[in-house]
């Protein structure tokens, strides 16, 4: 089950940050019910955070992932996926710090969908 | 509900960072099913999370928090709060940036639990 937790976590992780190259895959993770806070901005549901997505200035950006922290979230096998990392846009030497957490909820097809995304930079 | 949430959410932190002074009243936060992940570290129940939380090293610690993100897990209850922190240890000028997610479940008295605990520090 613990093991279980850590490779759906890692998986979802993987296929996430896909996002460096083909952000429009991305909107097939989020369902009507889902919620994003990005830097303190909400968006509601799978359109408006589809669209969000799309408009960041990260395309092509590099994901550098340090750690990545699951967990079950319920009984009904929910899992919390908690990513600190950091971000190389394209034509900067620096990194961009940020942390962000996934709440997956299973779906009927055994498959999981992302219920709950909140994202904040870390400043130095 | 959507207010609701983010009050919960910035109830809770305020109570959680009482940690600074009183780092023993933090054990009744969590129940026999409540997991932590402190660096890494995986600690189930509340009588293990609570030893760990009174080893740390942290004790008189300033906690300076700069945001907090709410949003509900599910349709029952439960609420994700997610926390970006700097700390700053007593005798060091230099702060400790951290964040940490919490998964709150609400308990039968109309309080919640910590279901879910993530911490992790942001190196720079």
């Amino acid at each position: 089950m613990e093991e279980q937790v850590e490779m759906v976590g890692r998986a979802f992780v993987d296929h996430y940050y896909l996002f460096d190259t083909d952000r429009a895959s991305l909107s097939t993770l989020y369902q009507p019910t889902s919620m994003l806070s990005f830097e303190g901005q909400k968006l509601f549901g799978a359109d408006d955070i589809s669209s969000k997505l799309k408009q960041l200035p990260f395309d092509q950006s590099k994901h550098l992932i340090s750690t990545i922290d699951s967990q079950p979230s319920s009984p009904t096998g929910g899992i919390l996926v908690f990513v600190s990392d950091s971000l190389q846009l394209p034509g900067e030497d620096h990194h961009l710090r940020f942390s962000q957490m996934f709440h997956l909820i299973p779906t009927p097809e055994g498959s999981f969908f992302v219920q709950n995304d909140i994202f904040r930079l870390n400043y130095g």
